[in-house]
This record gives C-alpha cells, sequence and structure tokens, in this order.
C-alpha cells in the first residue's frame, strides 16, 4: 500500500562536534520518504526551487518515491542550518529561510488523492488540513507537529490533530501540548484530543506507544557513535508508518513492531549526516538491526 | 545468600511538588537493604545516632534485615534535605548534616565477614575499601558512587574501582567517571578500570547494562504518578544485587532479568515519600509488576 506524504525539502547546514556539512538535502519530508521507502510505495507533496538540481532529485527517484506531487516553483529552496554540542538532544537554529515554503499549498495529483496511508509532515497545521480535504479515503492518518505551532496557532493545532489517528511528537513537544509533566497523563490527555494512536520519541532515550489499552516502552537502539542527530525523528515516523504500510495491519502488536522500525531507521540516520545513511543503506541491513534490538532488550521472563 | 551492605542510614527531609515530608527514613543503605530484602538476608553496616528510636529499627528488623552492623553512637543520625521540581531528575540539596556519619569507620561484626555478596553504597571510597579488606570469600562486590568522589577524591575511587565486580552508576556520573558524552563508550572505559559488570541508570529514561559481550537496555516502568524520587537508584541496586544473591547466577540471563528487578523496585519506591511504599510492598507485588514490565516491553521477532 503506498504513503501520501507532505512536509519540508530544504537544503541544512549542519555543524556538530564530530563535523561540518553544508547544502545537505534534508527538510523532514527527505528524511521520512527515504526511510519509509524501505517498506513501501512514497508519493511525496512538497515544493523546492530552482536549485533543486537532477543529482537531489536523482536521490528519490532511484527509489520507490513518486515525485510527480513536488512542486518545483522560481525562487531558492528552503534552507535551514542548525548546530549541535555534546549533548544531542539540545540544537541551536542558526538561519532559517524559508524562501519557496513561505508561499506553500499542497496539491496534490489526481491519482495521489485514494493513497490508504497518509503522513503530515510538521508543516503548519492549516496546510496539514488542506491536505486532508483533498484526499478521498486513507486507513490511517499519521501526523508530525511542533512546539512552534502549540504556541503560535493551537485552535489550528488542535483542528487538525482532531482528524489524526496517530500523533508522533517528542517528549518536550507531549508534555506542552497537555500541559502536564507525566508523559503517561500526557499521552492519555492526547488521545482525548482525537488521535487514538500517541507515540513519544524521547532521542536517545527510546519511544513510547499509546494505542487503545496498549502500552509499549521501547528504549533507543545503543550506537558508539552520533554523528548528527539531524531527521532522526522523521526518520522514526518513515520506519512506523512504512511498517503499517507494508502489513496492512494496524493491530498492538504490528503498531509495536512499528516502533522498533521507526528506531532501528532513526538509529541509522544519525551515524552520518544528512540524508547520508539512509543512502547507503538496505533492507537487509534494516532487518538485521531490528534482530539486534530484539537481543538488546529481551529479558526471561519469570518461571 | 546473604548480602553484607554498607551505606547511610539518615532522617530525610522532602520537598516535591506532590507534597512534603519531615524526618523520613531514608539514606541509600535503607532503601537498599528493604529492597534487597525481598530477595535474600540482608547484613547491614551503617551508623544512626541517639535519634533513631526503636520505631525505626522496626522498619528492618521486621524483615530479614541483621541489624549487628548497625553501630549507634552518641550524637544525632545524618540528615539530608532536598527539594525537587516537575522536572523530578533535577534536585536542590537544602542541607546535610552528616553529624554520626562524619566520624563512621565500617567494622563488620565476625558472623558478616563471609557474606558472598557485598554491596558497597555511595560513601568515601575509602570506607569503601575498609570493608573490602574485612570480609574473606566474597562472589560479587558491587557499588555505587557518586560525582562529588569523582570530583574531590578520584585516584580513591579508582583504587575502589579496581576491586568492584559491578557497578552502579547514574548517566550523568557515567559521563563524568569516563570522560566521554557517549554512554556506550562511557561503560567500556569504565569496564576497562576494573569491574566487568557496568549498570548505568538512567531514572525515569530506564537502564543500560554492559557485562561481558552483553549489552541490555531496559526502559523505566511507565508511572502515571511520581511523588518522590528519592531512594530511586538505591532501591534499583537492592532489586539487582537481591536478584542475584536469591538466584546464585551470575550469567547475562539472570543479569538481564536483575536490571528488570532493579527497575521494578525503584519504580515502586518513587510512588510514595521515602520508603514507605517498599514497607507496604510484597513480593507479589514485585512478580506482577516484573510481568508488567514484560508486557510493557515484549514486541513480536521477525517471522
Amino acid at each position: 500500500m503506498s504513503i501520501l506524504a507532505v512536509g519540508s525539502v530544504a537544503f541544512d547546514t549542519l555543524e556538530t562536534p564530530f563535523g561540518h556539512a553544508e547544502r545537505e538535502l534534508g527538510g523532514a519530508l527527505s528524511y521520512f520518504a527515504l526511510a519509509a521507502s524501505f517498506f513501501a510505495r512514497v508519493r511525496m507533496v512538497a515544493v523546492v526551487g530552482e536549485d533543486f538540481g537532477p543529482q537531489d532529485e536523482a536521490v528519490f527517484s532511484g527509489r520507490p518515491i513518486d515525485l510527480e506531487g513536488l512542486q518545483r516553483v522560481p525562487g531558492d529552496t528552503f534552507t535551514w542550518g542548525g548546530r549541535y554540542g555534546y549533548d544531542l538532544n539540545e540544537r541551536t537554529t542558526l538561519f532559517t529561510h524559508l524562501n519557496v515554503f513561505e508561499n506553500f499549498h499542497p496539491t496534490l495529483p489526481p491519482a495521489y488523492r485514494s493513497s490508504e496511508f497518509l503522513f503530515l509532515g510538521n508543516i503548519d497545521p492549516a496546510l496539514q488540513r488542506e491536505v486532508l480535504e483533498q484526499v478521498e479515503s486513507v486507513r490511517l492518518v499519521a501526523a508530525d507537529t511542533m512546539n512552534y505551532w502549540m504556541t503560535h496557532t493551537r485552535e489550528s493545532l488542535l483542528q487538525t490533530i482532531q482528524g489524526v489517528d496517530a500523533l508522533l511528537i517528542n517528549d518536550s513537544e507531549a508534555r506542552q501540548l497537555a500541559g502536564v509533566p507525566n508523559l503517561l497523563q500526557a499521552a492519555e490527555l492526547i488521545r482525548a484530543l482525537g488521535p487514538d494512536t500517541v507515540v513519544i520519541k524521547k532521542g536517545e532515550h527510546g519511544a513510547l506507544l499509546f494505542a487503545g489499552e496498549e502500552h509499549f516502552a521501547a528504549p533507543a537502539f545503543l550506537l558508539g557513535m552520533v554523528r548528527d542527530p539531524t531527521g532522526a525523528g522523521d526518520a522514526f515516523a518513515g520506519g512506523f508508518v512504512g511498517h503499517l504500510a507494508a502489513s496492512g495491519r494496524l493491530d498492538g502488536a504490528v503498531l509495536r513492531q512499528a516502533v522498533v522500525f521507526g528506531s532501528v531507521l532513526a538509529s541509522f540516520t544519525v551515524e552520518d549526516f544528512g540524508v547520508r545513511r539512509l543512502r547507503s543503506l538496505t533492507r537487509a541491513d534494516i532487518d538485521e538491526r531490528f534482530r539486534a534490538f530484539e537481543r538488546l532488550t529481551r529479558f526471561e521472563p519469570l518461571p
């Protein structure tokens, strides 16, 4: 089953204690689409400028990713610059130039409208609703968002969230959205806003899943080296939604596995700058790390 | 098999967003001993003052805990006051009065010297060595420590650590001791200092185990309410060492289960102030939560 995904494509400048990269292909949708494309066909909806060249397009077109919904308009592509210190959970934004993204409105090609899985990447909640209004029969609407929309367009965000089945956000965002510090309480409050499924991403500390009666906690995969944490959450979403679309099931067992696949994709992403590691990855690598994740977390039950 | 344990017994004043408690029985050893006593007999080595009364003693003597090594000396018992905000991982020390603890030197009653499991709670590493020098045949030496000793008595700490089999410390302490931000790297560097087993406690984010080739990551148990995080790490150590002593095995499977029992005891401890929850706990409660922990973390393997 194919996944319709909307979000940002950008060129990033990245600084971490382990290196530096300029004009690195990024944006939430790039990470999501590459990660999800190991599981199912992805239909991208985004906007790029004239500086988005054939070598950039080739990153996606070499994989099961449809680019018909990728708008190309005059001007420059969205650019973002960020710097991380040794605490890779904290980052400083150096600059944000929206460029062509400033006037972006998602328009779905007719062939996209009957996608069964929809992922609304972190963009203005009003634009997320524009996508929701154009689709016809969706089995699952998954979405990401961020603290900016909670602060500046809370009512609009709440309206969008009502139409979302699975919300994927990080721990500080969950606390801000729900207004409580306890994550179990926060998840239940967020579920009361609409989404039956809430996934709370905690970076190097793993992820939590709340779905119906299902509570699942996963640590992050243990890595000896993290080069660049950019895009980890988006790649997580790609692995998560990707596995759901591939299996065609939405029960607790599949949701739990989807969290592990999300963690696996995130763990690969942070091993190198930008989407580099996602480009060299194979499905065999992913399954091998899923099994390593199993060995990392298994313990014997009581007799 | 019995566990010889040395550490502090104190009266704490505790303030959290969820309440306030004065002259609450505490100190690392109190938490450790109560938690471990659900698994094996515990022999306490500590010092208390004249203000430690029969009702305080009854907290321990009602359980399989030997108090022969509890020194009673003129003066007041160690007292500590701490305050927590909504971020329960951060605390402010309001006061520390060492009192009788200031001149404490552990002396083992003859019957204690042949204990098979030894836990060196967080005290001056020189005192930890005094205990090591008095024991005869120990199968496992487990120890805790803190940032204070890393900063002020590093050489002495390193000397103690050489004689430790299992070191249990928290994540910021592991980073400080090893001098690297990555926890996998930190654990390997610490293992090179002596301990074959390193357990890194991450509070609400779970725990990591490194032992030989064994890597194990466990999330924390999900709680809807944390009233007082004091003593969670000490109760974790009690559950961990307790399960090892009870099973009499030190292989990877038992070490992993011991981490889960540690997490379970920590999760109960934070539900109420001081050692209150540990006092009302039963072994059946512990095993029930171990099984709940299993349900929280299990996922289906790949076909």
